[in-house]
């Protein structure tokens, strides 16, 4: 073996050893640890995670008496309720007996899952190839992916309020400031679009929508969409459309993307709501950039962020092309009918309650309610009610502490 | 609803709007964008796949008449001579039936799942419970997560040459510097000790160990484990071990932490390559910290790290008890004498090439091949050499060039 070139080996830090054997390195030693002293990275120190942060601190004891009502959570599978169709467990074993799904993947998927989900999605006004699809570890994945690509350390991005607290925590952990836009109730929880332009600057390197609306249950109509796409127009900030709950509406809603005609979309998406599995981790980015903004250099720097970890499970790739193609539509309107009834309900019964101000969610699966104080004198605030509600009735709504005297709770 | 108090929401920004309705509020137009002008982040640019580089430069056109046959990446399930066992599909199919694991699991993984992993390695010399094992998206998420907790950005961590290029491609899109330790293949690649302790300074934060190797085929006996402990210890510095490949060796070969009675560690696996099921990316860490001296405050951060995007997905870790739990031992048994076999072949069949000097492997699934190059003058590198045996010979292996003038191929 011709060892001789290995020991010339690229080191990396510019040190060079002489010999290989008793060899004479350049020792370091007066800068060297001389105790045991591990801290955590300022990253793992600013991965914050809201949610938790309230939880953790509340007091929660349920009423022995009754049983726990956990309504503060985005998984519509934990009551078993809302079950996925057999044909989506069935794509799954077929991809399982097929054994052709074991190794890996290419880092954004399959090219035939890619094609798979351009193809559900594509449409005449936002049409979608293969290559306009990157599958990654669920939606959360594909949100990271997205504002990685986008943001620099220093760089602000506009985020909704009430909102998703995954974007906080994700920015905040590699150093991007996050800017809350208002959402307003008493408009159905529409964007203050004054507001949320009077945020940006040359700074701001991504524009968050999230509609359908977690938390709010809201959805927007047309006319809205277009109003949100000229403000980031006007101002050359690209689009991260979180539509995971694209088609869990009670009434019609486009695509962002279908209405844009300049705005570069980065659409994150994937099966963890509308096929009732948040816990398969199959999501995706679709890239719209029909006037070649983001051009080569975004995709490839998806592509490259892709490689870091790898994408989704390959059994559920495998099965994806089925999962989207076979799944029957009675499936798609049951769940839908399930929420808008449960929904009506929890409307009906919660605008009885005097002090309590519900808004009627139009999509996704939650509502929020308004609490006036005025009427709940015996309460602190959200998070005492909330705490308390556990205590009495078993019943843990999320305390919308960001956006307070809000409770949201899945329908 | 109690707008008012909405309206008072968190900005983030420091701004205040005045005013829902028409609001005044400041406006920032001077420094805002006037075109587009979208750019990848420092990240995304600085995340690179040292291997894609290499290969993605390189002539490769197989040789019509022969088959292609492509030993480059440690991909078991390619030719298909290397199923899974039916007990582990068979875990899979039950785990979707049961269909108790659909919704989200907890981002460290299911308790269960982990209790059943922290059980299956634990051992009298490092004993593992539950609470020191977190479930990831693929060995890959594992090492992310473990560099990311134990670095900042202008910490160096030590990385093995020849190595696995992801702790690269990791390190330095985290702003980390990677310094490159020889391992000599002299010495069936045991590390040069004098050469990694003269790389160690105060800003090491991490010395990452893989073993058995990839790409080397080499394991470490109880000895050299040792010695490379007593740098760790000397210079208290914490180990990331790479241990993917345990249990897939030809000899015996004990955990780095079975050995350690000081250094803490953190040990990557997961089912990829025993299991050979790479694609379903099912990874954990081992926390080993028997002195604690990771503490509470790493273990934390790997918590809220692991919150950024979730980790392996829900059936799979449904699965997990029942794979690792029900596979049978001559399963395992199987694959290691079918390498075995593969690599003895491999070994002898290219010690007979003039000029050619494998390595012969004692673990993994590759075999390191050195080139005199005086031997083969038409060829002006290893990246020649390996672009014409596809050429002539549709036969790939990956041309180790950092360490120059050895093919990496898998057994």
């Amino acid at each position: 073996i011709n060892t001789s070139v290995i020991q010339n080996g690229v080191h990396g830090n510019g040190v060079h050893h002489v010999n290989i054997k008793g060899a004479l390195y350049p020792t370091k030693s007066k800068s060297r640890r001389q105790r045991w002293e591990v801290k955590p990275s300022e990253m793992a120190n600013n991965t914050l995670n809201p949610i938790r942060a309230i939880v953790d601190g509340m007091k929660l004891t349920p009423n022995p008496d009754k049983p726990m009502i956990a309504l503060s959570i985005g998984d519509p599978t934990v009551f078993g309720n809302l079950p996925t169709d057999g044909a989506v467990l069935q794509a799954m074993k077929d991809a399982i007996d097929s054994q052709k799904y074991n190794g890996y993947a290419p880092s954004v998927g399959y090219l035939q899952s890619r094609q798979a989900v351009a193809n559900f999605y594509s449409c005449p006004e936002a049409p979608l190839e293969a290559e306009d699809v990157i599958l990654t570890s669920g939606c959360s994945q594909a949100i990271d992916l997205a504002i990685s690509v986008l943001c620099n350390p220093g760089d602000n991005i506009l985020v909704p309020c009430p909102g998703f607290s995954l974007y906080k925590t994700l920015a905040v952990s590699m150093g991007i400031e996050v800017r809350l836009y208002n959402l307003l109730p008493e408009k159905s929880w529409e964007v203050d679009l004054q507001h949320m332009e009077s945020l940006i600057d040359e700074k701001t390197s991504c524009l968050i929508v999230t509609n359908p609306s977690n938390p709010c249950g809201s959805v927007f109509n047309k006319k809205h969409l277009q109003e949100i796409l000229k403000v980031a127009s006007r101002h050359c900030v690209p689009i991260l459309a979180d539509e995971i709950y694209c088609n869990m509406v009670r009434c019609s809603s486009p695509s962002l993307a279908s209405l844009s005609s300049d705005v570069p979309i980065l659409s994150c998406g994937g099966l963890a709501k509308r096929w009732l599995v948040p816990g398969w981790r199959m999501g995706w980015i679709l890239i719209h950039d029909r006037n070649d903004i983001f051009g080569t250099e975004i995709r490839q720097g998806l592509v490259k962020l892709s490689q870091r970890i790898l994408g989704a499970c390959s059994i559920v790739q495998g099965a994806l092309e089925r999962i989207l193609n076979n799944t029957p539509q009675s499936f798609y309107n049951n769940t839908i009918g399930f929420l808008k009834s449960n929904s009506e309900i929890c409307f009906s019964e919660l605008s009885s309650v005097p002090g309590l101000n519900p808004v009627m969610p139009s999509g996704a699966m939650y509502i929020m309610v308004g609490i006036d104080m005025d009427h709940f004198p015996d309460f602190k605030n959200d998070v005492d009610f909330t705490e308390q509600l556990v205590t009495e009735q078993s019943v843990f709504c999320l305390p919308a502490s960001v956006r307070r005297h809000h409770l949201s709770s899945h329908c």
